[in-house]
């Protein structure tokens, strides 16, 4: 195997005296061609150690055009939605991706982040698993110098890309928008504290919770996974207390189906009994009775930016690299759930 | 390069008389290890070719522990489910799956394919864009001898193994449902006949309609893409209709989400002037009002089977190989929308 030229289809043509558009026939299994002939092709192509596929190509030029992309979960608009947008741009400069997703589970995170380094990615955009504390799988990806964007859930200390929304203002716009319609009580079924995110929504939520003059309980505010498991289970909660909230604001938009669920099983109006706000509009938000209102998270703008940077990166002189923080304005979309 | 041997550990650390111990610990960046030490051992590591990835000892035994999985859009809860159950059988067994997504396209499902072969996976469990006709690519994926499995959508021409559900039946099932409460011209918002599980579902409808002796209007059967737009125009033109249906079936829940904003923008009843049943079983089906009859897929028992399949193939002796062809009888879920 001390031989580095790459086998192309006229050796193997020259090998067994056929024309090369016999041999590109016979390889895709022709009818035109004889079963004889095609036997002997791949015989032949093997023993050359043909590699028919486009790509290997472009690894010998230490090139996969493979883009890695790593998601909680494909099972949510938000995240299916990111990755259709980074594959729209990526697709255009001959990048195909590849998804891995983690279930939430950092092992299984770490896992991913092998199996993208050993098929050779040119690069990862990632979003992190709700699990992830330990930085030191994605350090490797830095360490293997290829392009690493984090979107939506990333950490500062990484010193990557990063492209999201701004978390605490959105709780702003959300506390703001509820204190204007005389809520007195606002709960919050937040995140993970660990998460950045959902720290800064819930850094949001008390800051503004203050600045409206408004109560900051301990019983208000609780950390949830968000399913809707999680989500009925802590509205549960929320509606055992002696002193019941007049609005709940969940930071993602299974939880406050789960909660909405809980209502109205209850018989709690819903919004005249409770204000109901979710996070990420997922499509069931509008489509529900009541509709929710929900934060826009600009899934299209995230892809697309996370997918660009990316471009940005492998163009780039790495002497004169600055890293991208793109922090995007979120919109709320107000619902009936809400007024 | 003539050295097959694997580079080890062991190797690195022989070279700059450190311990094994130390060097895994500069590998991983630990901050124990100064950064001098780091930079030497990253140096030497590289001199010699040092494959970190413990994937890469996986391949030379001709393995990858990779599973690709192609799908139409990681967007649909039918899909991203399968997924799941793929991903939760495999992973006990150590295979880490890889997704990619064809957006229903011919040309991107061929990319798929080319970049999954090229990632040296060790099997491929797909379900085909709604472009798909020819097989070539698919034909590929065999003549690599890796396992190929077809769900849902899938070709019996490629003698494969196959899991998916009965959908002729199921449209049987659908029209008794219908036929029973005294609807009398029901219409088919049907897929593209070209796929095998569409114009089953078409035939499945045109015999059972023969079956309960009403009448098969060409009219009454429309092809669609299925989207929510599609499922909207479709609704429209059967509205446009002289002699307007009093059941309207869909063979895909967006499809029938579309129709049903179309019936309620013009202030037609579901289910009293139009019944309407969807297919898929989408979570948003049971959270709309009214909520959407429609059909379960069985997404649960299809990924699990799927990946089952994939790991008889590669324990078996593919002398002793038989086919397997799974198909599972659907469940008509009740709801609000047809009865």
């Amino acid at each position: 195997m001390a031989n580095n030229k790459k086998t192309t289809i006229k050796d193997i043509a020259n090998v067994l005296n056929i024309s090369a558009a016999a041999v590109s026939k016979a390889l895709h299994d022709d009818s035109r061609i004889s079963a004889k002939t095609k036997e002997a092709v791949k015989k032949v192509a093997e023993e050359l150690n043909y590699q028919p596929n486009h790509l290997a190509s472009a690894l010998r030029r230490g090139k996969s055009n493979l883009v890695g992309v790593i998601v909680p979960r494909t099972n949510s608009n938000f995240f299916s939605s990111v990755i259709q947008h980074i594959e729209e741009v990526l697709d255009k400069e001959g990048y195909n991706i590849i998804i891995t997703q983690s279930s939430e589970s950092f092992e299984k995170e770490c896992k991913n982040i092998d199996t993208l380094l050993f098929t050779q990615v040119d690069g990862i955009i990632a979003s992190m698993a709700n699990e992830t504390i330990d930085l030191n799988y994605y350090e490797k990806i830095k360490s293997k110098g290829i392009p690493l964007i984090l979107f939506d859930r990333g950490e500062n200390d990484l010193n990557v890309d990063y492209i999201g929304i701004d978390d605490y203002e959105s709780s702003h716009m959300i506390v703001k928008h509820l204190a204007e319609q005389g809520c007195k009580r606002i709960a919050h079924i937040g995140g993970y504290r660990h998460t950045r995110i959902y720290n800064n929504r819930i850094k949001g939520y008390i800051d503004a919770i203050k600045k409206y003059d408004l109560p900051i309980e301990d019983e208000l505010l609780v950390e949830s996974s968000l399913t809707i498991e999680d989500g009925r289970k802590k509205m549960s909660q929320l509606l055992a207390l002696k002193n019941r909230p007049d609005a709940v604001y969940a930071a993602g938009d299974y939880a406050a189906l789960g909660a909405l669920q809980v209502l109205q099983e209850n018989e709690i109006k819903v919004p005249d009994d409770i204000r109901l706000i979710g996070f990420g509009n997922e499509p069931f938000t509008s489509m529900l009775s009541p509709s929710i209102t929900s934060v826009n998270q600009h899934s299209e703008k995230i892809g697309a930016l996370a997918a660009q940077t990316f471009l940005e990166r492998v163009k780039m002189n790495p002497l004169v690299q600055t890293l991208n923080k793109i922090i995007l304005e979120a919109e709320l979309i107000e619902r009936d759930s809400s007024k």
